[in-house]
């Protein structure tokens, strides 16, 4: 049997921010057979994470023309994998495509919902969810009543970071979107204002010289979370300079992580974002586009910062 | 009774290298007694630490005019702290004088020997030495193997860094004086001669943008130590910018760090240090002149690069 295939492809190696023109809808047909003994699966996709991940662990580059990976919800298939059946409902690297030819030892896993939307589970109880708990948490070692600076507050991680700090009894200034920038160079005008007691821990999305204000405005033993999952914040041409006497005299640490090192604290996350959720106290901030022809403008969007949480597109219904 | 004291002070406060001119050598008469249930003592000076510590634990701001404080060996000659008896012999922060008066409270304690020349208690066993040791195995916790990088590694800390990465199996890369920055523009070009398999730990005494350099450089998890105890290797007006996409998908740490935090290593510090001095295996590497009065130059020329190893400035026989 064979099935039509949507996919996403990038038509051109991308300087700077991404242009929708730069992506290309194609469609093939793919049996839906495979070799036995391949341990392949092929996965109709459901849900879709937002940003392609380039170096990330479990991800590969980009080649021109060929389906691009990312982090989403899909059911199986066909499978020729013993751990994983046709009906399974599974989370993990997939590509931007209606059905994906998933290779043994990929990163994927069988997906118990836990009662709550698909979605949930590429944003909040996913791979944004654990690299705001584990940059939090596990790289700021945050302690009650500190004061958090977040930036690029509205996205998938940062919104996540200050409902964190907030249920963590610390006391949180983020910042986001057109205003960010002069939001920093305030920083070091009006510091009294915003951190009277100076910063302990800065969540960094965005690098450049906003780190450098952050960190010119940090109490001693401050902490710095470089995130990894959005470098799309990140202008690369700009550099973070921060005062290495500060750095010294107030011996901070400025730590950059990226969320699949901290695999291990998967079962505690969920477990605790879990509870904060049924509870109420912690909310999801999703932004979720329809079909697969709107991911390039998704994608570029989160460039533009037109989204407001987790960016996510719905491929399929279930 | 009353002695003669003679003390260096500071002129002018310092802009960039402290110079000769920017200090003064004085001369005052000090009464040899204290007032009852002060806590006081007065120390006789027998060995100084090279560098004030403008902002470290335990020291406290140079008020123009006044004796500056500093790391040293001392022996008591009246004392009304009930710790304390006459001749004893102390290390700790005094002050850049002959006699200096001591409050309660301060960072003091009664120096053991251990069958080393004093001046070992004010290098290889001393401030530089846990600032070495905390730094390199706190901080970078190696790993026997790994690739280690230490600028200024001539300097009082970073020579002994590189002897403990030596003694913990690693493979070392030192750089210091004027060919240093050369050799780290080179690490951009160069760094299959000197580096085929990458830099793991980077022992930062120098800042600017060397530390952009070996970052560029690091495998990933690497580790970069920021120094304070030798803040006037750093030109403060160049600033380190590293590459932040660097620092996250290589998920890189940046440290600063003061020995003093490290006090809980002290005991397991001397232990380790002796044992590798009783061996032969850790050799000390002094630079020492002689009487107070050539302190300043002394001081100064740790600006220009002139000390092999610690600086120590003797004032005194035992």
């Amino acid at each position: 049997m064979e099935v039509t295939n949507k996919y996403v492809t990038l038509k051109t190696h991308v300087e700077g921010a991404p242009k929708e023109s730069d992506f290309e809808l194609k469609t093939s047909l793919l049996a839906l057979s495979l070799d036995l003994g391949s341990g392949e699966m092929i996965l109709n996709r459901m849900k879709r994470y937002s940003s392609s991940q380039r170096t990330g662990p479990g991800f590969e580059g980009i080649t021109l023309g060929m389906e691009i990976e990312a982090y989403g919800v899909a059911k199986v298939v066909v499978s020729d994998n013993v751990e994983f059946q046709k009906g399974d409902v599974v989370v993990g690297v997939i590509t931007w495509a209606e059905y994906s030819k998933i290779r043994r030892n990929k990163m994927i896993r069988k997906l118990d919902p836990l009662g709550f939307p698909f979605s949930y589970h590429v944003g909040i109880l996913g791979y944004s969810g654990l690299t705001a708990y584990a940059g939090f948490f596990e790289i700021c070692k945050p302690k009650r009543g500190e004061k958090v600076l977040v930036s690029a507050a509205s996205g998938s991680v940062g919104n996540l970071v200050g409902q964190y700090a907030k249920l963590h009894g610390c006391y949180v200034v983020g910042c986001a979107g057109s205003k960010q920038k002069s939001f920093f160079l305030r920083l070091f005008l009006s510091i009294d204002r915003y951190f009277p007691d100076g910063i302990d821990i800065y969540f960094d999305n965005v690098g450049a010289e906003m780190q450098e204000a952050a960190v010119a405005n940090m109490n001693t033993f401050g902490r710095v979370a470089v995130c990894g999952v959005i470098p799309e914040y990140i202008d690369s041409e700009k550099k973070a300079a921060p005062d290495v006497l500060d750095v010294i005299y107030k011996r901070i640490k400025i730590q950059g992580f990226l969320a699949g090192d901290h695999v291990g604290l998967f079962q505690d996350f969920v477990s605790t974002t879990s509870n904060h959720l049924h509870s109420g106290e912690l909310c999801p901030l999703e932004d979720i586009s329809d079909g697969l022809d709107s991911i390039p403008f998704a994608f570029t969007g989160l460039f533009r910062g037109d989204n407001i949480g987790k960016k996510i597109v719905k491929i399929a219904e279930e």
